[in-house]
């Protein structure tokens, strides 16, 4: 039987080259290998941000044609939306049981958000982060766990728990295991470290090639470099390590490098051969997208059977449970 | 329309007349003025008992036993196990987003329960107790909640939670009030305050006549009485306080304690006419305990068919809750 692995995203807007380039390129690769879940954490999404919802439905419709422009098949993965299924918050609940206040108040990412978000007093739901992560993840049992290094922390609350419930009540949960792969990050078009949604500094995967042209021209590049005749420096230069992630002509990247180390190619030329790559590799994307867009009760029909599949197989997994706690009384 | 009341217990054994003093009897009365849920609370007993739970089911059963034999009408009132309704730890989990850690800290009963069972470090289970108990009331929008003095302070939290929804998403839930009525509370028949299971000093609602009779005889009464002669005091005296609480001849209550003040009667006589009152009191209890024993299949019916009435209520609340939050995203 192939291994189970389980990761997913927030519905808090669309997906970006970033996303791309630290995970979804290995979700699409990983499809084949392995079964996968891949969830709408609508729930997790609420521990910090519950107000002015308005617009969540959106956003899992826009996560899901993302997941699907970018190649992640719903025949062989398993889309699904949290709140969407019932056996999760169950899990939870009885998981609550098995875990204590000061050790979920250790978990380093706790205190984290609340700085970087100004929050000065921790919710139930934000306290309980992890736990609900557990339930996610043991409701289908999953193997492998793709997570950034701050994320291994609460893995490591998944694996305490099913741990526990094993030895209290016997063998029900595998401990899922942190596949670290290399999670490169992407810069922003700002050369800020990360490329960030809240930053305003991401090209979308459903941008048109006139706003991706438009943004590369404005992309932060060498800046001890003032004219086209000075010698630039490459490493760590935004442009060329998007060239690096995404143009297929190795021998034109080659060939920039040098001659922008040389003080041989002005930005123009540099920024206009990116976006003619990006558009390059954005362009089966978009043609992917355009099979589903304006189309939402496909996308609906993709998130409901990808839900009833979770639903079942959290039906079996809260059956075992239950029968081995005590608490399954009925047939 | 009827107002709602919820109330219940935790599965953790049979009931005994301390229960039917201070909430059955009262329980009984209610069901025709109310609209009655009476919760079966297997979640909560997890939060302090969590290992052994091959026992729950009888308890389950027995506690139905108990609603049904002391005149619970499962026809005019509700009666359902939490954990068959899935929409309660559904509503749990979005309410932990609504209450604080701190919040939930200074819950005075969660220092007590600490104390008393000697618990060192809560579980998040155990410090979440009151926003769980919130999704029980709120599930099935009770507006009433018959509670003793120590459990108002939960109730003040359910009241925080519905306030804060309603107002950051829409009038959806009633304000909950306490329904304090006087709950008495009787001793043990070792004299001291409190009848209790964990005490072994309790006269159970499904004890037969022998028992009664052999755990009367061996109550604790006026200590400084030594000879039938003495006078005795009747105040305080467990078997008078069981007497004015169970015998129906009133007269003799009177004479029987005339008597004891003025030393002309022996415990003998006192304990064999309260064994005589206890059992009559119990009499119709037993005869009603025999429509059901020894019939599973009926108690089962009892309790899947309640708590498909709720999951049904449950489902109505979701529901609204979902549209009100905006994460209602399908029809």
């Amino acid at each position: 039987m192939k291994k189970r692995i389980l990761t997913g995203d927030r519905p808090t807007g669309k997906l970006h080259l970033g996303h791309y380039v630290g995970t979804l390129k290995n979700r699409v690769a990983l499809q084949n290998e392995y079964d996968c879940f891949f969830i709408i954490a609508d729930l997790h999404m609420l521990t910090t941000k519950y107000q002015d919802l308005k617009t969540v439905k959106q956003n899992i419709n826009d996560l899901v044609l993302d997941y699907l422009s970018v190649g992640i098949d719903p025949q062989k993965s398993n889309i699904f939306v949290q709140s969407l299924i019932p056996q999760i918050p169950s899990l939870f609940t009885l998981f609550t049981m098995l875990t204590t206040v000061p050790r979920l108040q250790r978990v380093p990412t706790l205190k984290d958000v609340m700085r970087d978000l100004k929050i000065e007093t921790a919710s139930l739901g934000l306290l309980s982060y992890p736990v609900l992560q557990a339930a996610d993840i043991l409701i289908v049992r999953a193997n492998l766990v793709p997570v950034g290094k701050d994320q291994a922390s609460h893995i490591e609350v998944t694996r305490e728990i099913a741990q526990r419930f094993n030895s209290l009540y016997g063998e029900v949960f595998p401990l899922p295991e942190v596949l670290i792969g290399e999670v490169p990050t992407l810069p922003g078009i700002d050369g800020k470290a990360k490329m960030s949604k809240s930053l305003e500094n991401a090209i979308y995967l459903s941008d048109d090639s006139e706003s991706v042209l438009e943004k590369v021209m404005r992309m932060y590049t060498d800046p001890t470099r003032l004219r086209p005749t000075d010698p630039g420096h490459v490493e760590g230069n935004p442009v060329f390590i998007y060239h690096e992630a995404f143009n297929k002509d190795k021998e034109e990247v080659a060939d920039l490098e040098k001659r922008y180390r040389e003080g041989r190619v002005g930005d123009v030329e540099v920024k206009e051969k990116l976006a003619k790559a990006l558009n390059g590799f954005l362009e089966p994307i978009r043609a992917k997208r355009k099979e589903y867009e304006g189309r939402p009760e496909l996308i609906e029909k993709i998130i409901l059977e990808g839900s009833e599949r979770i639903q079942a197989e959290g039906k079996e997994t809260l059956d075992l449970v239950k029968k081995a706690m005590g608490l399954k009384y009925f047939d």
